[in-house]
C-alpha cells in the first residue's frame, strides 16, 4: 500500500507561511479514500451501492509545520475495525527528508440512504472481509 | 437591500498575506444567497422545491488587497434576467473606507431535479416576477 | 462573552448534503479569534506585535451533522492556560434548537517573529493576564 | 509540457453532486505553477528571490459538470505576456473521455517584496525570456 503523495498548493498555506491546519484534515480524507481505492475498494462505487461512509471524530498533532515547495506523504494505517466502527490513525511525512510533520486519527462509521447506521458486517460481508483484511496486514 | 458583511477569516489570506483570489469567488455566492434571503426568495427553499441554480460563469477582477483584520461588503446587483439566465455583477468594497476592493459578474440558469434546464418563467411564475422584481429597483 | 454565529454557506455541505468535516476546524479558529476580539484582545494586532498563535493540535467530535440553511453558533471556552500553552474546548449548536452538533478542542502556544515558542508571561504580561482573566469567568 | 491532472477530492463536490466552481480557480492555480515547475521556473525559488506573482483577474466558463470519483486535466496555455503582464487561458478536460468541461483565463503581474509591480524583463531577464519561450511554443 502506497502512502498519498501531496505537493503542497500555494492556497493550502496561511499568511503565517504554513499549511493552514484545516488542510491536514482533508489530508487524512484523501488519503482514507486512497487507500481503499488501492485496496479495489473504491468509494465512489460503494456510494452508488448506498453505504456512505461518515466521520464520527478526527484528530490531529502537529508537530513540524509544511510549506508551500515541499511534497507531503500521508500513510493511513487502519487500527480498529468491528461491524459497526473503522478507525484509522495517520502518519504525514515529508516526502523528501521522510520526517513526521503530523499525525491524527479519525473513527468513522457507515449509512445507508436513510442515513441510519449500519452493520457492514451484515450489509456487505465482502466488503467488511477485505476491509478486515487490511488490518491484518 | 443590505450589503453581506464578511469579516475575514484567519485561514482566507494565503501565505503573501492578502485574502487568496478564490475566497472572492466564494464570497459573491454568499452574497447572491444572501440577497435573495433578504427577498424573501430563501435559496433553501428552492431547493426543496426542486429548483437549483446553477453557475455558468463566473469572473473577477481585483482592484486592491484585502487582509486579516479587515471587513468586507459584497453588492451583488442583478443586471440581466430572462426567463433562462440571471447575471450579477458584484463590488467589493472596504466595509470601513467603502473603497472599492474588486468587482465580479457570474451567470446562472436553474434545473430541475433531473438537471435539466428549465424556464424560470413557466416553473416558478412568482419567483421569476420577484427576480424581476428586483432587477427594477 | 457571545458565541460566533455562522449561517452556513452553501460551499461547505459535501455531496452528502452535510457540512463537510473538515469546516468544523475552521470554525473553531473563527470563533476563538472571535472570542479574543470581544475581549479586546485583537488576534490582527497581537501579529502586529510579533506574536503568532501556533496551533498544536485539534480534535473534534460530530455528533450531529449540520445543514446548508442552518445556522450555528460555536462557543469557544478556555479551558487550560498556563505560560506557554492555552487549551480551548468549543461546543457547536444548532443557533435555533440550541441543540448539540459536535463538541471540540485545540491547543495553542505563542511564537514570535523568529519562530520560536515563547512565555506569553514574559513577552507580554498584559496579555497573559487578560487571557487568564478570560478562564476564570 | 504535460497537463496537470488532478483526481477529485471528495470535500469539492458541493450538496448538488458536482465540483463546486470555486475549486476550478484553485485548479487555475495549481495547473500554472505546476507549468512553471515543469518549465524549470518554479515559483517556490522565484519567491525566495522576491518576485511574487499576483492574480490580477480570473474567469471561468463552466460547461459540464465534474463529479467525486472523476479525474480532470487541466492544460494552462500562456496566450499573451509583456514585460508586466502575462495572460493564461486554461481548458479543463475529463481525463479518460478528454471531453471538455471548463475553460477559463486569468491575468497577472509581478511585484517585489514591497508590493510594488515591476517590469519582468528589467527585474530577470532570463526568467523574461523562458516565460516568452513558453508562448512560442
Amino acid at each position: 500500500m502506497n502512502p498519498y503523495i501531496h505537493k503542497v498548493d500555494f492556497y493550502e498555506p496561511d499568511q503565517m507561511g504554513v499549511v493552514h491546519h484545516s488542510n491536514y484534515i482533508r489530508w487524512f480524507e484523501t488519503a482514507r479514500i486512497d487507500a481503499l481505492d488501492q485496496a479495489g475498494l473504491t468509494y465512489a462505487k460503494m456510494e452508488e451501492d448506498g453505504l456512505f461512509g461518515v466521520t464520527l471524530s478526527v484528530s490531529c498533532e502537529y508537530r513540524r509545520s509544511v510549506r508551500f515547495g515541499q511534497t507531503v506523504e500521508v500513510e493511513p494505517v487502519l487500527t480498529d475495525v468491528d461491524d459497526r466502527f473503522m478507525t484509522i490513525h495517520y502518519i504525514v511525512r515529508d516526502a523528501d527528508s521522510k520526517k513526521e510533520r503530523a499525525t491524527g486519527d479519525s473513527k468513522h462509521c457507515f449509512v445507508g440512504l436513510d442515513g441510519k447506521m449500519l452493520s457492514l458486517k451484515e450489509t456487505d460481508p465482502a466488503l467488511y472481509d477485505a476491509i478486515c483484511a487490511l488490518i491484518e496486514k
